[in-house]
């Protein structure tokens, strides 16, 4: 299948993470192309004990588990308290929990698991540079991985949240949250972010890519990647036999000249 | 068509040129498809007058003539003094010319014909963030648009290009020379370039983009713009009827959240 190829091409530096809002999303057949998965708790309101084991058996890749408060975009309604007895079930069959900065208390008894920490914030207003730098900090006081969320109100936010995403210290996942510029999402990854969420069947935040999308943009803006084979070809289906090499061998030509 | 929806979609900010190097391309149906026309004299060999007149009657948008000298990366290795004779014969049929700075005696002749003149300068190194300025006045001393193609060598490099572009006083066309961060390309469009260069049959500088490349990118990064339609169909067929109503409806919704 063509997205596989595209999944396994080196140069890649658009890597999608697929948020899972149901439980018919963890048997799509897209689940594979991704290259990690975020199970969105707050959103699933049926068992999911025996649908993750499955999944966790069948994916090649990290599996994120998050409880997105209700402050910060999610459907959570719940305090500190509770979230340890919401997520607790689920930990065996999981990689890292993302940790909003009120759940930090958590942090700590999650890494004696031996799972690591998203330590994450989501905002609907742009902080200015040193705020954002702060709130790195922050994050990194608690997380293995920093994700931050925030609402460009113009150009000069974007350029600012790029510089910053390539100049931070710790690793980062860097979003935007609204529709407008939602093309920030891919071009981030360009600048440093370690993935991007997508959607399989239904968005988890407004201006979200769907997985079908961001993996045209992901083949697209691969540096420095010419694919002759992409030329006038359907891109969502036909012979891809010999995809890989011809794509190899035009790069290694590329880097002769 | 479907690529006709993409191009009158009026939130669009990825506008494409279509470089022409031969008269079988001013022939080809993805022609209207694009949203100028650049003819690169430089690399066409046989008469054209009949091709290009041809052109200016069936194409809705402006033509500009370009004669790329060998030491900007074209095929043009005649001096200022035998460019008049190669660029007059075709005037009447096109919008503007291409001029680099070694051409710039040629602006007012050329503005005297009711022609636009776009100012040039193609690089293969990058300039400082002042330098860049001072080629932007320069190009505007002589030029009704500048053009201005280099190759940045880092991330921090795009940073600046981009940043450059945006706060440009001048109508600007702003891209990369080299394959590495050709993905810089469409980027550049969202920061304020005019336009993106594409090919149609070959490329005529090294990195570019084809127009069926740039169409599903300049689809994608459009500000604001999510696509229901787009899930899950494949991109360059099936029934597209009634997509512009159904995306001009999605759009209007998403105002009034």
């Amino acid at each position: 299948m063509l997205h596989e190829a595209l999944k396994s091409d080196s140069n890649r530096i658009i890597r999608i993470i697929a948020s899972l809002s149901s439980p018919l999303e963890f048997r799509s057949p897209l689940i594979k192309e991704a290259d990690a998965l975020e199970v969105r708790l707050d959103m699933i309101t049926e068992p999911i004990n025996d649908a993750l084991h499955q999944l966790r058996n069948s994916f090649d890749g990290p599996i994120i588990l998050t409880m997105r408060s209700s402050d910060e975009g999610g459907a959570y309604a719940g305090g500190t308290g509770r979230l340890w007895e919401r997520i607790s079930p689920y930990l065996s069959d999981i990689d890292m929990v993302d940790l909003e900065i009120r759940f930090q208390d958590h942090a700590e008894r999650i890494k004696s698991h031996n799972k690591s920490v998203i330590a994450s914030c989501h905002r609907n207003d742009m902080p200015g540079e040193q705020e954002l730098q702060n709130l790195m900090d922050t994050l990194h006081g608690f997380g293995d991985i920093i994700k931050i969320a925030v609402q460009p109100q113009n150009q000069q936010d974007i350029l600012t949240l790029l510089k910053s995403t390539s100049t931070c210290p710790y690793p980062v996942i860097m979003s935007v949250t609204g529709t407008v510029y939602r093309y920030a999402r891919p071009l981030l990854c360009l600048f440093g972010s370690l993935y991007t969420y997508c959607y399989i069947e239904s968005a988890t935040s407004p201006g979200q890519y769907s997985i079908r999308e961001m993996q045209l943009l992901s083949h697209l803006l691969t540096p420095g990647f010419v694919d002759p084979w992409f030329e006038g070809r359907p891109v969502r289906s036909g012979d891809v036999s010999g995809f890989l090499e011809r794509s190899q061998e035009y790069r290694k030509k590329l880097e002769y000249q």
